[in-house]
């Protein structure tokens, strides 16, 4: 049976040795995360994921969601340990400290976030959907709806969601139909169908705060006459505390490939009662307050389920024994030689340690970029990290994930036929992975936000805000020692990586579908120089170590080892990408529909 | 809801047009296969396939296989259309006039299955292992044991299973460890545990015919002392019809990702009563003339998926309404564009496109190759396509099925969030494609196979069978006046594919390792050259259509658009598969196991 371990080694590795938080930290005037708190808050927290999420996460796969007449009934011990997870102030850990917060930095959030998430990924978009929608209510609410809501969504009292699927919209949401009529208490009347939402009903928490677009009756058309109002489950009296049941029932809840402890509802809004959350028709700006942050926690998803099927597949591939190695008996007292003998199975082990390591630090570094923007002094430093995660989220959150669902399809294979069977819970973690690459934005309207809104609509500001990184670093550390041919591949990679955006813009000038036709290449391409860059900054970080001197030789042999795998065996693909995308526009337009 | 309906028109296209497989048909005195017969034949298989076991196919996912006190129930419908397969003679179609069949080409019997197959995978698998079954005792039965259980095998009367894995051993059967002890009557005791064996029992037809890897108490260590044996469900009476319950019993069935439909069994065989077949200890060469049989049909399962996620996924593309094209309104009349006219989503379809045609192709090429090796007057005609068939088959297997698995991956991108929804069907393609990267020898196997034991071990005369007709091709069209580029490059990679050898060869006499290290880019490699050898066929065929003058001018330019759309965005990826594999053995192999 699969059992999840927090990797706090390699979390601490990129933490401390590569991207130096508490330094930050300090920086920032986050005095509350000392070095000896942080290393409680990992500890405890790697015990609450391994120790209470885990064993939840096959039951909870088996079991799924039941309704009964709009009543969500989550897996067996799915709620008490949500209980746990408030008791214990996981939930509360990052939030602010006036709405019963604990203040802790954001970087701290995301590392804890990607315990529990690898842990049971379903039961971890609960809170996960929470934090979405208290920080569209901090960056948008009222004074009084912050007070009513946050006090009660910031410990976890309640829970949130975010309503915007339709039947027929979900990525073009201009097509909205859900209606909101202005009331004479100035409050609105709710009606519509909303589809997909994720953890829209259930029963960990008193009462559901549902962020919900909707269009006014005179709304312009489009996206332009969306405004999002906040549609409570329970309708909360004068003292904020749950009252009159709303307008608002879960319909039914979807049949899904995976996440299938995660409840998925049709949410009919009859009528219901709903609260103006920023201006009229400004609805879209707020949701992408939700959208950015849900992005990340859907990037993190890949590295998560990555992370989770790497544990199970690397401790089958030292024990199963199969066939002898190639080039003689690797263990001659036993029957066969244990599978990790073997290239091909560790072709695919490094293709997953390659990617799982390389998205953990690029999360890593974003959560870094999320602290200098929430708490750095200076307006600079803000503003550069701003353009930085506005040009890396599209690639967390499709990279991430499209790379995570091929580590967990290598850490099925490696189980040979015992890999399709539900049992060993390598299935799980591709079905559940799946996901990721179509929700909160499919992962080809990432790489049009990449290519069409970060890179080329600020004409290139966004992107070289992150390449000017990769490029000092690499002229920090041209001609080192043992890693110089590297630093000078990342060099020209980094380079060719500015001359397509010039190639691409000036192709879109004479046809703009030249932007489509080259967002999804471009966006793995770059997803795939951002890991080299990661993984060189490790390998630099690890090999200073080696040079001092070291009790965990392993360890750090293992980083440089893996590196050298990641730019010899995975970063040709990019080459690839830059073939592919150069065919340009007319390679995918020529044929009409009817071809088809 | 998905519906099949069977390419037709492709499928002749590649049957007709490109390979001609009229004129072998006449060449091998295959006479009752007149160009009426074949078009009938089509007509009612593409007819049975999507209106009797295409609407059995998500169904029987959800519904699956039970089991009670070793008795197994096959979801609700499957005997029924299995019955009517057996009457109306589908079954028979390809096997000995002898022995009850209809001594059709074993090329068109491929043609029909892939209309099953993709009309409903999991149903076509208990048919499916009949015929690997049968061509095991066809090949290595005594006179007695074929007039026995070919006369019931051939027609369907009764179907057969293959039983080789154990719960310690899959890949590596010289750890088997089921006993065969022999009887003085001349039959052997069967005792041990199988597992994983498909159709290994249900409630179909009236026996089931075991085929099942023993041991004989003292047989060598190792796959040298490995024997088959026949263990059917009952054994036959004097008669040939079913008598007394053989010891045999399903202990349980697996709960799995996909192919819910098909029953996956454990099989306890204790003290059961087998008949040897073929000779003793030599076991696994009988079982080799099975697992050719199943690997071709392996591999076709990646085709089938394929085919079967894009019919519904060019169907939603044509419907599903949202965001408008880049270049401005497609359906201006309309709230939005069917998503068809952006980019990314052509980019998914042609992928799917280019992948599927040409698995077709490559499958239809090998089917013609079993005409030949099967019935051919001349001996050299006959040994050159075993060669090429020896080649080729671990291609097809594990190629087709990761591109398979990529076309129905893409397949549930293109739906959005409801591609997750089992109600579409999309997601469940992809689950039931999953198992085809694993089974009859994953993946990886199939790449040592190819490069190991065809390629290295026959000093490159396999490979050359191949590459010398990839070459006459090129020859044939050098200076072509439309396509010429892609014939100058595919003769490139068609030289350097032979090249990519001799360094492997070189560098694997200094260590072993560097085969295993080489296998899977190695096979990846060969299957993008082999699949740009085959559009460019299809290409050359249509452009001399189009030359010519046609009323049918959409088909053929869709196929010249394909095959471009292959040749500039998908061929690309090869050049990633030299550079990975050129980085050699110690990429994979520097690292302890500990290191892990």
């Amino acid at each position: 049976m699969p059992t999840y371990k927090a990797p706090l080694r390699d979390m601490r590795f990129v933490m401390d040795e590569v991207f130096d938080f508490a330094t930050g930290y300090e920086t920032h005037g986050l005095t509350d995360a000392t070095p000896d708190m942080v290393s409680a808050i990992l500890e405890e927290s790697a015990k609450f994921a391994g120790e209470v999420l885990a064993p939840l996460n096959r039951s909870g796969d088996e079991e799924g969601c039941h309704i009964d007449d709009g009543v969500v009934t989550t897996p067996k011990g799915f709620k008490e340990a949500y209980q746990q997870y408030v008791d214990n102030g996981w939930g509360s850990m990052t939030g602010p400290v006036e709405y019963g917060g604990q203040g802790l930095p954001a970087s701290l959030g995301l590392v804890v976030a990607e315990m529990t998430a690898s842990a049971n990924y379903a039961w971890s978009m609960y809170p996960g959907l929470s934090q979405g929608c208290s920080a569209a209510i901090r960056a948008h609410g009222s004074p009084e709806q912050k007070k009513l809501y946050l006090n009660k969504l910031v410990p976890g009292t309640w829970t949130g969601s975010m309503c915007l699927t339709e039947p027929h919209c979900g990525t073009d949401l201009g097509l909205t139909k859900t209606r909101a009529v202005p009331r004479e208490d100035g409050t609105y009347e709710i009606t519509g169908t909303k589809i997909f939402i994720s953890c829209g009903e259930h029963d960990f928490a008193e009462n559901i705060v549902h962020l919900v677009l909707a269009k006014l009756p005179d709304a312009p058309a489009g996206t332009k006459g969306i405004s999002l109002f906040i549609v409570p489950k329970f309708l909360p009296d004068a003292n904020g505390e749950v009252g009159e049941r709303n307008g608002v029932k879960c319909g039914s809840l979807e049949h899904k490939m995976g996440i299938k402890a995660s409840a998925t509802c049709v949410l009919n809004f009859d009528g219901a009662t709903g609260f103006l959350i920023g201006e009229i028709n400004k609805g879209l700006n707020c949701m992408f307050t939700m959208m950015n942050h849900a992005r990340l926690g859907t990037g993190m998803q890949g590295l998560c389920h990555g992370e989770a099927s790497y544990q199970t597949a690397i401790a089958y591939a030292k024990d199963r024994l199969q066939m002898r190695a190639l080039s003689g008996p690797a263990a001659p007292d036993k029957p066969a030689d244990p599978i990790i003998v073997h290239p091909d199975v560790r072709r695919m082990l490094l293709t997953m340690k390659g990617f799982n390591e390389g998205n953990r630090a690029l999360a890593y570094y974003t959560a870094q970029l999320l602290d200098k923007a929430h708490y750095s002094k200076d307006e600079s430093v803000r503003a550069n990290a701003e353009d930085q995660l506005a040009f890396l989220t599209p690639i967390c959150k499709a990279f991430m994930t499209e790379t995570g669902l091929e580590v967990t399809n290598h850490g099925m294979q490696i189980f040979g036929g015992h890999g399709y069977i539900r049992e060993w819970g390598q299935e799980q973690q591709m079905r559940d992975c799946r996901i990721s690459l179509l929700y909160e934005g499919t992962n080809g309207i990432q790489a049009l936000d990449l290519l069409g809104r970060k890179v080329l609509m600020s004409q290139g500001k966004m992107q070289r805000a992150f390449t000017k990184e990769v490029h000092q670093f690499c002229q920090a550390n041209e001609g080192h020692a043992t890693l110089g041919e590297y630093v000078t591949k990342l060099n020209k990679l980094n380079a060719e990586w500015g001359e397509l955006t010039q190639k691409i813009a000036m192709r879109s000038m004479q046809n703009r579908e030249e932007v489509g036709a080259a967002a999804m290449d471009f966006l793995m391409y770059s997803g795939y120089v951002t890991l080299a860059f990661f993984w060189l900054k490790m390998a630099v970080a690890a090999q200073a170590t080696l040079d001092a001197g070291t009790s965990e030789e392993d360890f750090y042999k293992a980083k440089l080892a893996t590196q050298e795998f990641y730019f010899k065996r995975l970063l040709p693909r990019a080459r690839a990408h830059v073939e592919a995308l150069e065919a340009g526009a007319d390679s995918l337009m020529q044929m009409t529909a009817e071809q088809f």
